[in-house]
């Protein structure tokens, strides 16, 4: 059961709580009155933010969570006899229950990947019936920056794959719930990486970094977003008292609060990689990239290990699991793991 | 244009902010790691509290918003073939943009009322069909507590149109984003104005009652939430940081924090309306027995008074405006709005 | 139960057969092989006699019933934050199990009317929420031609209505199950009675007037049908084997046989209405315009009526019944009918 | 462009016309009224001689098409959080348009077949996730008989399928539009390769041997029918002179019309194997089950051939056609085609 200790551990860069500065800004703008559903000083200010970081034809909407961001986002770029591209192991695909596919009515083509990255000859591999009224019409390829597996598309990956989408008059959607971590590893401005290279729709996430909630869809292309005050209204994400989530925003942006959480939790996440690493009954079976260690461990450990360190199980077939690191993991966590584990392995083998 | 001043007004119960309270529960829980997604103690702590009030036979869930409670409720409660009567005025019927026939497919059918009150004769419009394939299949009776008219159903009658729902084996659902308010004019508790009177599912809401963000679906008939874990996750209304939704709705059911806050915007509304009520000019159109205040006043009037305190006109053909106070409206805010009501009032005749 | 007699009735127009025209038409076709779905020259064919009546410039796109033509012609020009204005009477409100709610995902707008025809102060009602995300956005307005309650729109109305739906930028959606009806009491030919009054998209149908199967879906507004082909298929009514559906428009529209059928079915609804108008009993309670007869008639009479001739009770809180003839109806029936009724009559009375 | 010629091909067997017998008994039911929407006589014995072969215990319903058939079927067996696992090649994946994601709301896992045959192994690859809220709900298993390969599922191997996906409390739902062909190549009832081996719901097509319009959804699983008659009306698929798609599964059902039909078809198909079979550029790549034959061909071969003779290419990267032959092929157009692939071929090498 759940116990009151609140441990810091590796399940999810979710289960960690909000940074003192953002808790900070929320307070800061709880007086008074200001008309609801965005239309004040503190959500002007935020969009413009954001705006001063993407440019300024971009158009920026918020919304309660990743899930809705990406939903929402698909909404408006597709109808519903579209499909979607994506990486097998993506959110969209595995980790929303299909919301996609019950809210936009699109289907969505998965391609199996190695490291969660979508490639050229994967995505062609569902590039075919265009036209052709049986088949739903592709219109949309989705990546994930980091991915699930905490790997990171560079700007030139995600460029390739943008001429490619748009060569077929399709739309590149980026789902950026981890955005920041994939920033501070490939060592680029947010722009650079999403309007620069081709990215039409953004998901743009902060609540795995030290947010409480709240995500921006973000249109480069302001083709598709003429709509979307509707689509996030009826989509059930318009949030009434807005400058709370715009507040968080505005401080997430500033001071560099975003770059100095993510380069934190991708430090944690190297160095939990070289300790685990050190075990020769572990291999660490992905690229620590951002904030996520990969690794098969032995399957007889793993329940002994959860009870003490909850994490999520991966692949039950290959025995793989996922260790999350956050804004505040600290190295002591990593040294109290890896004792855990040492005892453990050496328990059982 | 907005302004920092934050001046509070009578535009809406949401324009207010957070209840300090609040804000001291969300930071409280704020330590540590939680496994996301609800299952950590500080759900659990506010799902007993809310048992404790409904009794231990209800299943709870939060949600972000009321318009999601809504649907998502209907939703459980309905196939697409379903439809839904409402007061023409309801929420879901008027300020949803169309959100529940988009996500449960049903049609709503509507009923005028003088005072936002479905009555059995209103209901019974709609009550054909049954078992006709061609035409949609009632299933769902939504009255709202307090009325978007701020009026509010007595137990009698609330406990009437169950009756008449539940003869139809249909199911009565409550919008209650204001149900406090209500609670607090019938001195009733929650429980005694839902389950008791034959409630089936509640939209149980707090935002406009000095909350931040978050809503509980709360089913009286268990049948109905079997699923309804993947309904919120695939409705896009699973919180991952769920602690800071639990924490809220901890704060509010604690120490009679909703009370009092219901009391004084009650409270505050009684005493605006009163005051308007000695303008000749101004004739309040409804019983004022929530945090809403109707009235009608001249047409010239309105514009040059939205400048100082915007608000909403309720019936452009009319000349019907809606006031409404909250939890932080202070006398001395009505005072102000009377005095510029006078000099505005003034200056047109 | 159901016997073999199969006596002509007055239930409704469609529990009439086929044609014999119709039916010889579909033999003719069929020979051989051609490509499925309407890549075949029978379906060229038909399309080029549908544009040989409504011009060059339309689109057209044949489907197997009412429900669905009006359903996926919404489609085509909503998204599913819009709104349908329509009468409350309308098919498309009444008569289609929520099937425009569930497809489109839009709200209807439902408008009492006497007569089943929509007037500009009707539309103009819900004529609000322009621009406000909170409401859904108006965006057709759907009339039936001829009506549910058997009276007809002159050109002039339809002319008047499309004035003023496209001055708000909306779509004007002609439900026409019964258009050849409207068609031969106007005196009109399909195009002066569409296209060239305004109607954008239209329902034009014919199993209501001696065919089997089959629906085009014509838009007069190509901007509405660019995708139409994927709404199609994805609304599961494109006939694989389309040549029936192509052979029985195409003799439909030939030799006048839509015409002769109306013809007749509308004059047997007015020898059937001035017949019945002679029972001190019975009043016809609208115009006779098309081919139906609305009626009160005792409500005791009713049941035992039904029992020799079914038909269906348009409101059972005034004893007002519905009477429909057909493209078979003979004159023999109608006295047949007559006799009975007088018998009925007499015996209750 | 389409020419009169109508000769017969290899497209596909819904290029065929309509069995003279179909056409006679939609003749025979055309004199006089009935009940519309399937209330009369010849329905009901439609669906009696269904209920005669399938057992008392089936629910049957008649639609227009297979698309429909099995969208609405799969809507019956789920809610949107479902998922339906189904071969990659089947026609709910590949050839509908995405129908099922956006009427069901559910998500398709696809899984890769070299015959288009599910096996319990492709099967697993989707069988997990269950009672995370996360993850789509995995709750149907869609095989196709015959498959779109050509091939045919053995009784035990539908079986096992069934066991298999109920011990998962999973439904088994099958897209019959070519059972027929497999009915013969097994030597069985339809019952005994449906009901008897643990189909929940079957789409049972005729249209592809030799019927006009028309399918039935035919349920083994009562429980999921209770409200399917509101599902079809709903899902557009009520057909009002219902009379004429139950008098075509009559005729169907009669005399064996259906066996001799898809016998012939089948034998057709197995001739045409060998006969192309006897080219040493041309290689057969599936077993010829039923009524298809799928093979390699050199790809300058296919344009020419295909002015001719259309057919369509399932896989452009290996060159691989598809040539289906129906229940009017008669030897001499097999000869026909061989002719010309003697002459094109030579031409090209």
């Amino acid at each position: 059961m759940t116990t009151m200790k609140n441990t810091r551990g590796f399940a999810s860069d979710n289960n960690a709580g909000v940074h003192p500065d953002i808790l900070k800004a929320i307070e800061s703008v709880n007086s008074g009155h200001v008309t609801g559903y965005g239309d004040d000083v503190y959500t002007d200010r935020a969009i413009s933010t954001i705006k001063g970081i993407f440019g300024d034809g971009v158009d920026v909407y918020f919304v309660f969570i990743g899930t809705a961001a990406n939903v929402l986002g698909l909404t408006a770029a597709t109808r519903s006899y579209n499909s979607v591209i994506c990486a097998e192991c993506s959110h969209i695909h595995q980790d929303e229950c299909g919301a996609p596919e019950n809210y936009c009515g699109c289907k969505l083509l998965s391609v199996p990947t190695p490291d969660g990255k979508l490639t050229l000859e994967g995505i062609n591999y569902h590039m075919h019936g265009f036209g052709f009224e049986h088949h739903s019409q592709p219109k949309v390829v989705s990546i994930t920056q980091a991915t699930e597996m905490g790997t990171v598309y560079t700007a030139e990956e995600i460029s390739e794959i943008a001429d490619f989408t748009h060569k077929h008059q399709m739309i590149l959607h980026m789902d950026g719930a981890r955005i920041a971590n994939a920033a501070v590893t490939l060592g680029l401005g947010f722009r650079e990486m999403t309007a620069d290279v081709g990215v039409d729709v953004l998901s743009f996430g902060g609540t795995k970094n030290g947010m409480m909630y709240g995500e921006a869809v973000i249109f480069f292309d302001q083709a598709l977003s003429e709509d979307f005050k509707y689509i996030r209204k009826q989509g059930m994400q318009l949030a009434s008292k807005m400058r709370f989530i715009a507040a968080q925003f505005e401080a997430y942006l500033t001071n560099d609060l975003w770059k100095k959480n993510a380069e934190h939790a991708n430090k944690m996440a190297r160095i939990l990689a070289d300790e685990v690493a050190k075990f020769p009954e572990i291999t660490v079976t992905q690229k620590v990239q951002a904030n996520g260690v990969f690794a098969t461990i032995p399957k007889e450990v793993i329940p002994i290990l959860q009870k003490e360190f909850f994490f999520y199980v991966w692949d039950e077939t290959t025995s793989e699991v996922r260790w999350m690191t956050s804004f505040d993991t600290a190295e002591v966590d990593i040294k109290g793991f890896v004792d855990v584990l040492k005892r453990v392995l050496k328990f059982v083998i």
